[in-house]
Parts: structure tokens; C-alpha cells; sequence
């Protein structure tokens, strides 16, 4: 008898996270069922082995799930509509598919600084009305990347993804992260610094940090200002861990640049200030959903079921940490 | 007696490449002279130990400056305006700042990959017109450069420099360099292929090759129709290397998608089809002439100088070599 | 009030695993009990928050222990002296100091693999003993890590920090590891691998795997016979996955090099062949225990008791599987 | 018609340095000359293009090569038996194969500094005779390389091959090289340095300098006292540039540990203290006589002469520095 999958990924439609084959793998090793509405979920949960989605799962309806070994979260937040507890005290595996989307964020967010570094979408719109600026006429404010100042803020999924892509251009790299150790950054070859000396000191600054209670505005009007003249600044993680009126006012007086790819409202409102900003490049919450990122969230719930499946542990997704867990302040991005 | 430098680096000014500590140790160590016009060059030269600059050098010239023993290029190509094989023959060296260049440009052709895999400067165009599309919507075509197949045409400086900031991505990675031997590519954990190879099997091209009588439109209509659909084409090298009649053709249609930083005509014409195309992004020869570039060019010079001096063989600077120096089809970039 | 700490990490002496600052900071920050014998123990648990050490906890025992939150071995080994469905079940946290070995055990493994790539040690002693052979002489079967076929049996955390080591030498490089689906090898540029593969195919095999029921003698005459005639095997996990008889004869007649840290029977005895044959490197179970590594384990403690102490997740340990847990075989290693 | 090479390869024999199919294709693709003795050599030289080995190259003999384009030294070092000036004058290339040996040597390097870290080849000699000690027992002194202070003497073609060997290391590394400016160093991430201070400061020194009239003992007894406690010293360049008695009487009084592949004299006397020295590895000059860097040599020169047949720059030998060629004092290794 082959294991029951309840498969309720939505919002996520099933097709954009399993490509073809990894569909029909998983029909064919699990006995996969795709309820209709709450009382579909709740019969389902009768004989669930695994449940793959982020469908509430208070207490009650985790009674309901005498079997359940696993539940996959595959839209990537651990929300509070779960009873974790519960599922720790059962020894249920919680199973997030964070780490699908980091290495794409950590490419755009690449992308952004080396934009950022040297003007390439505000020098292409130049060319576009006619007065792009040749050789060095439009570069006096380029610099590299290579032996720069960079700081993390966060060096959690995000920046373990991004380091090694930084590691070519050998920088002076400082990272903020009050969840970890110094041992670990230092394992990482990153240099442990505070919020105030990463900002501070950095030519080029990586906000990679989630949300908590602690981190809402953590990069207020103070801390923006502590930037040197002339940062860069790239935000790919969570809007609210930034102030993005304080923002908008120091990148409008020029001093400084930023690469944003959340905000604090989605879509942004038509008459932000941000929509006109020449120091700004302005990016869609588009960093991490892409299609090679969307189809790796199906192969990892393959590949871990798998695992579990055979008695051995998950590999590929992130288990949810008892002490983390509800501390995320994260909304749904969709 | 301090040997006698004779500075012309025009068209670079003096203060682009000489940063002031560089000019006054310069000034300090040798005995600088900066001749006005041709007589003022001629006079110059008899006294001269190096020339720091790219001026018309023919044999009569040379024949005024016994004591010549280096010719430092500070622009960036060897133009035909210098007899060669004389300076050979008298074992006077002949020095290009070309290197100086290379990181700058590898890093913008990287930005400039970056952006073409996420549509960056796409997307910032479709924001500031309160067309963006969010999450998932905008990224119907978006790419990982992460275990991409990679193609370079040409290996030289500029693939040098580019090939370790592609390392954390861990290409499948192919160049076409007819100057090189194979064993120089595996030795750069590179695969030699053929030109027809690297267009055809590669998702991102970038295109890295100097210009020879050979290499006029080693991109014309029938390579670029190699390419496969979708793939991403990079030029920062010459113009004359690709056919761009071909070319915008080909991005017009949808093809593949571009971004170029060399044009055939520069200015670009007002009524170039690129201004408006969607699949391409614009850079205005803006790759390699940053500011640290330039920097780079003056301590080069002064780093060579000082070890010419002491006897030793410069380091920095590229020697202009014997057999390729009258091959360059380059013409001045300003 | 503190945390109460309750120390007994032998046969660990506290001194080898805690730097006197490390040791300091402990005592300072938690309430450290040091019970002798098993009733101390006992009576230390009524109060204990944190186990540091690997004593026997059998249910009875951690009933005694109603508040505790985590069991944290600095041995290396998860041995089946705890009952670890009841930690799980209690969300005790179950860590595990392992990775602390990882970067010594690494090291000494790549030297050794050099050390079989050129004959160093052989070569040390026909010097000493007069015979030294001078340039090609003894080299006849030198070969270069560089490009060469490496494989990898295992890949947890010894693979894992020898990865990085092996990356400058460019090998193709393959792995097998029954417990990671191929894509956590391929996220690490490493070619998934049926064991017949990596052995047949490799000119450096590294044996890295753990014991499990399933790993004893998974390397034996069969597998052995398949390695290439001169490959270089390099063992540093177990004994138990090797059938050290069949390598003993093999190495014996010429049929390919090994160098070996680790022994069916420690201490070896005294007439063993290994002693005398000249195609091995013997090392006496040194890879793992120096004391960089022994000082890792008392500073990933006490930053891990830390976070666990601010409601955070341990993050230099290893957590234990719980599906893997009851697996390993193990023995202790002193 | 096929340009003429002349091979005079010796010490080299031909079948060492020439892999069958490269030495099918030289013959096929040039017209290839062996000569006998000098008489033999003089005759050839009227029609060579090419001269492939180390033969005395008077004035005079080049004066009866009126169409020489090349010399391609085989043996690696370049000697005083060529008029050089006449080669530069006259623009025939002076190449040398110097880097075919460097990554034998990196590797080797590599061996001995882990070798050292651990005592590998002491321990291994302890097991045989039957006095090993398990565990952390023969550690004492073991340390790691991960994150060590790394000195090289000398950043030549040895230290760029080592270099990124050593990078998965993280060390904070150091170089000397009064050759070199400090910016080449920085561009490879290596802290420019005096000296003493890499002496001073570094857990693992590399002697990787070549020998010059001021490079003789550059490491006397004063500066072999300033290298920590403890150090750890591998010489792979040349034997002139140590004291070797001052070396001999620090490592037999435990001072620091050291490995060493070449010496004053060789072979080394049978009375040498150095034998029977603990606290040394030794190495009969193997580092860099590979069967892989002897194919090499072919390799480079075949592919070096066809890019000059192709007017073409030679790009896998080294140039003969005007500047330097007169400083070498190497004398032949065989």
C-alpha cells in the first residue's frame, strides 16, 4: 500500500510547481489525494501520510490525521495557521521550501548591485530618450564590486545563497545576524559586525533579513542615515524590515542608491515617489518566484517524500524550528 | 640622475589617470617632461627613457630618441601609428594598459547577463509606466545563470577576467578563441569548441573578442541564426565584430534577447531601431571607462616604470607582442 | 536565575573540549553542575535544562528531568544509550558535535591523498634509509589531483568540508550516498554516482560514509577488485565499511595504493601486514581529534546553549535525525 | 615547406617529454632535425626556424641560424650559455617551459604543508615500528590550515599555482617579492609583505623564490629566527636561497618542523644530519618531475610552435625576460 499524499498547494497551482515527470513520480510512488474544499481536507486527513501545501492545521484538524508523518509547505512562509506544537510533539516533520527560492533571489539581488554599481537601467532609459552619455561621460559615479565594502543584513537562506556568488570579487564582506553565532560567519569567511557597522562601513549593502517583531523598520530613518554618501542598497527579502518613506526621501535628495524588489504595499500605490525615482531601480517582487525556482519546489517535495518514505531524513527542505517558528512575521506575497 | 619620462597621454587627461599621490610620486621618481606639440615631442625624445602615451611613433621618430628603452600605451589598443618592429629590434618595450580595463568590463557584462536573465531594466521601464507585473507574472522567461550553458568568443583579457566571476554559477562553460591552443582553455576548467558550438549550445553568449581583419562580422546573420531561441547575447568587446543590421533584426523578432555596450557608429543614430527595442538592453561604451579603471591605468604605468628602472621586467602592463600587433583593427574609442 | 547546565562530557576531559575563556563564559552565564556517578546525575537532572555530555538516558532517567530542553553529545557519535523517540516526542533538543571534526578530518585527508598522489611518506622513509631516488626517479607513478577522477563514498559532513578543498583541483568528481537523492550532490557540482561507478571510474577514492547496518564491508573483495590498477583509496570514516583483509592483499600485490585512518582493531596488533607494506600510509586514527577540533566542540556548545538560552535554534550542532538516529553502528572510538 | 625545428632536447630524452601523438604530430607538421654533437648541431642551424632545447647559443652559433624565430628551453631553467641580447635584437622568441612544472609543484607543496600540520610521514614511520598513538594521543602539535597564517617567499610561478590551492583555506595570506609590485599581489588577494614579517607571522612559510645573486640565503640564521614556534617550513624552489646548516641545527632543536625538496648538494650526503631528523620531511627533488609535467613540456612547445608557424604570440611557455634572463643562478637539476 503506497503512502497518502493530500496534495492542497494552493495557492500555488499544481502544474507550475511539478514539472511532468515529477507529477507522474509522485502518482505513481504515492497514493496522492486532491481534496475539494475544508470537509474534502478533513476526510483526507483520515488516512494522510503526508500533506503537501499550507492548509490551516489548527489542533483539531490534526486529530483528525492519526498517520500524518510530514506536512510541505510549498509557498515558502511559515504561517501561524498551523498548530506547531502539536506537530512537534507528534514528530510530524514541518517542511518549508524556502531555500527553492534562494538561489534565484541571490542572482536578482547580483543583478541589482552590478546594476547599481554602474547605472545600467538608468543609462539604458537614457539611451532610450536619446541622451545616453559615452564612455566615461556617464560613469563618474561607477565603481566595482571587486574589493568593495559589502554588508549582509541577515544571513540566513538569502545570504548563504548569495556569499558565494560575491566570492570572485574577494570583498571586505560583513554580515548583521543576531541569530547567529560569530562562529558561524566566520566559518563562512564573513566578517561578524553590528547593524550600525555593517551600514556603516558598506559600499554595497544586501538586506536579506525576514521579518520578526524585532526586525520590523530595523532600517529606520537613523540607520539609512549611517549609509556612506554614495551606497548602494538592495532590498530582497521583507518590505517592513525598512522604512520606505525615510527611503524614498534620502534616495529623492541623492544620497544614496537602491534596488528594491518588495514593498511595503503590493502593487505600490500609482503616485509613489519611488515610480520617478532616477536613483532607484525598481523591481516587481519578482527576485525569487521563477519558473526554475517554482518547478524546484516540486522536486524537492518528490525527493523528500521520498526520503521519509524510506524511513531515512528529508535533505532538501527546511525544517521548521521549533523555537523559530512563531516568530515570523511574514505575510503571503500573492 | 633620475631617466627621463616624456608624458603624452593625450587624449586622456593627465589628472584621469594619475590619482594625485601617483602623479606626485611619478613626478618625484623620474624627470617628468610633457612636450607641447609635435617639435615639443621631437626635442623631448632625445633625452627620453620611456614614452608614457600613444603618439605617432614612425622609425624617424624613434631615431630621435636613442636612449628609449619603453613606450607605455595609456589608452587602451595598438594603433598602427607606431613602427614596431623597430622598438623590437631595439628591445624597447612596448606596454598596453589594456588589463587596466578587464575587471570593469567583466563585471558590467555580468550585470549586463544579470539583466538580461531577470529582464531588470525591462521591468524598472514597465514600473515607472505603472505597467509592472508582479511575483511570477513579469517572469514568464526568466532564467538562472547557475549551471547555465555559457558561451565566450574570445579569450583574452576580457575572458580571463570574466571567467572567475562566472565560477560560483557553475557553468557548462564553452569559448571559441582561434589565438589560443585548447590546453591555455582546460587549463581555465574551460571546453574549447568551435564558434559554431558556443552560439549554438550556449544560453548566455558573451562576446569578448578584439577586432582583426579575421574577426569583421564573425557574428553575421547566418551565426546569430545559431543561437537557440531565448538565449541571451552579450557584447562589450567591438562593434565590428557582429553584424548589427542582423542583429536588431533578430531582437525585434523575438529571437533572443541582447545587451551591447559597443555600437558600429558611436554616437548611435537618432533613429536607431535599438532605441526602442524591448529584447535589448543599451549601454553606451560605458564598460570599461570608470573611474577606477582610469585609476588603475596611472599606477600600472607608474608600477612598471619603477621596476623598468630598477632593471626588473614590468608586470602590469601587456607587452605588446610581436606577431598580433599588426593585426588590430581597433580604432580609438573616443 | 540561570540555566542549569549539567556537565559530563567524559570521556571527554572538560579542559580539551572548553577553553579557559569558553569554560569561563559557561560558568558565568549558566548554572554548571559537575555530578559524580550515576546518582549525582540522577539528582542533577531534577533541575537540569541542558545535558552536556553523553551518559546513558533511558526513558526512566529522563523522567527524572522534567525541564529539560537538550542533550548536547561532545563525543561525536549518537550511540543508542538515549532514548531519543522520548527527546522527540518532549522536543528536547538532541545535538550532536560531529561537524566539529569535519575540517580536521578534511585536511588530513587531502594530505594523505598527496601524500599517495606523490609517494611523500614512502619517499621519507627510503631517504632516511639512504635510498632516496633524485627527480623522475621515483616518480614513475607520481600523479596530479589536478583534473583527476575523484570519488566520493558518502557525502555528510566529512564530503561535505572536503568538497571545498577539492574544488581548485578541477576533478571530475563523482559520489555516492544512498541516503541524498542526486540533486543535493548536483547543487554541490558533484556527479551522483552508483558505487561501482565512483570506484571504477575514480584514481582517488575517499571513503567517507558512516556505519549502518547497511555499510558494513560495503567496500569488500568485489568492490576493491573494481578500483583502477594505481588508483589511490583514501579511508577515513569507519574500518567497518572496509574489508580490511581483502585490502590488505590487494595493496600487498601492487594492485593499487591506500593510506588508512581508521582500523577494524584499535590498537592494531602488532603483527598485522599493514605494518610492513610499503603501497600504504598508516595513520592511527589522528584525522578527526586535534586539538583545533576538541576546542570547536566546547565553543559550538556554549554558542548553541546560548541561543537555546534566548529561545533560538541551535545552529553549530547537529541535530539528531530521528529517522537516522537508530540506524548508525558506531562504536566509540577510544 | 615545413619550417625546421631542430630537437635537441637533451638531458631530456624525447619519448619523457613527447606523448607519442605529440611527437607524431611535431614530425608531421615541421620538418624536425636531430642532430649529433656540435658539428652536427652547427650544420642544422642554417635552416632552423625553431631550435627546441637548452644548447649553447654563443653569438657566434646564432650567426649561422640566419632564419631562427625560437628557442624552447626544455629543461626549465635559463642558463648563461645563450646570447640573449642577440635574440632580443634580432626578435627570435627565447621560451621556456618553466610553468609545465608548477602545478606538480603546488601539489606537491600542498603535501608536504599538510604533511607537516599532521606528521603524516612521522606517524606513518611510528606505526611501522610498532610505537603509533591513537587518537588525539600523536596530536599535540596538530594543527589546521583553515584559517592559518600562510607565508610565501617568492610569488613566481609556483606561488600563482599555489595560491589557489590554498584558497578553500580561508588563510591570511602573505607574500614577499621584491620583483613584484604589491598591487599584483592584492589583485590575487595576497597581503604584500617585508620579509621578516612573513617570517614572523606566518604558521606555514613556502620558499617558492628562485635563486639570484641576491636571493643567496636569503633565509640565514637570523631570518629562520624569526619564524614562530611551532612553524611549519616547506622548501620546494631552490636549495641556495636557505641556509641549510642554520635549518638543520633549528629543526633538530625543535624549533619548528620542515619539509624539504631540495638540497646544497645532491644527492645529500650519506652523513647528512637531515636524515635522521624528526622533525622533517624529506624530498629528493620530486616536486615537480612528473610523468605529467614532462608531457607537458611537449605538449607546450608542439602547441607553441604551431602558433608561431601561424604568426601567431607563443601563450604556454614563458617569455625570457630581457630584464631578468641575466639574474638567474640556477644551476641544471640532473
Amino acid at each position: 500500500m503506497k503512502p497518502v499524499v493530500v496534495l492542497v498547494p494552493q495557492p500555488q497551482p499544481v502544474e507550475r510547481i511539478f514539472r511532468p515527470e515529477a507529477l507522474a513520480a509522485l502518482r505513481e510512488e504515492f497514493e496522492v489525494v486532491e481534496p475539494e474544499g475544508d470537509a474534502g481536507l478533513d476526510e483526507a486527513l483520515g488516512g494522510a501520510w503526508a500533506v503537501v501545501g499550507q492548509p490551516d492545521l489548527p489542533s483539531e484538524r490534526l486529530a483528525l490525521a492519526p498517520h500524518l508523518r510530514a506536512v510541505l509547505n510549498v509557498e515558502g512562509n511559515f504561517y501561524p495557521n498551523v498548530d506547531y506544537p502539536t506537530c512537534f510533539t507528534r514528530s510530524i516533520r514541518v517542511l518549508g521550501c524556502g531555500p527553492a527560492y534562494a538561489q534565484a533571489v541571490a542572482e536578482h539581488a547580483l543583478g541589482l548591485a552590478l546594476d547599481l554599481a554602474r547605472g545600467i537601467s538608468r543609462e539604458d532609459r537614457a539611451f532610450r530618450e536619446g541622451r545616453e552619455r559615452y564612455l566615461g561621460e556617464g560613469n563618474a559615479d561607477a565603481v566595482l564590486l571587486r574589493h568593495a565594502d559589502v554588508g549582509l543584513v541577515g544571513y540566513g537562506n538569502l545570504g548563504r545563497a548569495l556569499r558565494p556568488l560575491l566570492a570572485p570579487f574577494a570583498p571586505t564582506l560583513r554580515a548583521y545576524d543576531p541569530w547567529l553565532p560569530d562562529a558561524v560567519l566566520r566559518e563562512a569567511d564573513v566578517l561578524p559586525a553590528s547593524l550600525d557597522e555593517v551600514l556603516s562601513r558598506s559600499t554595497f549593502v544586501f538586506v536579506l533579513a525576514t521579518v520578526t517583531a524585532d526586525s520590523q523598520h530595523l532600517l529606520g530613518p537613523r540607520e539609512l542615515d549611517l549609509l556612506p554618501e554614495g551606497a548602494r542598497l538592495v532590498l530582497v527579502s521583507r518590505a517592513a524590515v525598512t522604512d520606505y518613506d525615510a527611503l524614498a526621501e534620502r534616495v529623492g535628495a541623492g544620497r544614496f542608491l537602491a534596488a528594491s524588489d518588495v514593498w511595503p504595499t503590493e502593487p505600490v500605490p500609482a503616485d509613489s515617489p519611488f515610480r520617478s525615482l532616477e536613483g532607484v531601480v525598481l523591481s516587481a517582487h519578482r527576485a525569487g518566484g521563477i519558473p526554475a525556482a517554482f518547478r524546484e519546489i516540486g522536486d524537492m517535495v518528490l525527493d523528500d517524500l521520498r526520503l521519509l518514505a524510506r524511513g531515512l531524513a528529508p535533505v532538501r527542505m527546511q525544517q521548521a524550528a521549533p523555537e523559530l517558528v512563531g516568530r515570523y512575521r511574514n505575510r503571503p506575497a500573492g
